[in-house]
């Protein structure tokens, strides 16, 4: 896959609600970061064909190839994070 | 909400797919660490109704109840992430 061509597709239909590094900019969106390409794909995927439904991702799904998808998980799965537990 | 019990709620149910630090253990489930209370209740939720499916969550979440499913979404929103994206 292209984290590239990924970025850019991020850059442009994910950003707004998803980040660009992936931390969520509104509360109904989960973060990416991170995120296997797996588990990335198949709610990509799921929200394509429907099985999953969103207002939001239904739409920006709709129109994404296999290549976009496979792509812009491995942007998204490409950023490193790390996690705290509260004491 | 409580997050100590949501804390025990995670240690037993969550820990094995999600890690009691919300970073995913296995590559099938997302990781829930830092993801806000909205998000995390709502899919609880979606899983609990149906209208959400996973054949383990739909499982998971068939018995939470609605204090359960507020105090486990407070423990993994509690928990501090960061981002770095690849250069």
């Amino acid at each position: 896959a292209d984290i590239q061509a990924g970025k850019k597709i991020a850059g442009t239909q994910c950003r707004t609600c998803h980040g660009l590094d992936g931390i969520a900019q509104i509360p109904v969106a989960p973060h990416l970061a991170g995120e296997s390409e797996i588990y990335l794909r198949a709610q990509l995927e799921a929200f394509r064909s429907g099985k999953r439904q969103n207002e939001m991702m239904s739409v920006v799904a709709k129109d994404l190839s296999d290549e976009d998808i496979a792509n812009v998980a491995a942007w998204y799965s490409a950023i490193r994070i790390t996690a705290e537990m509260p004491d």
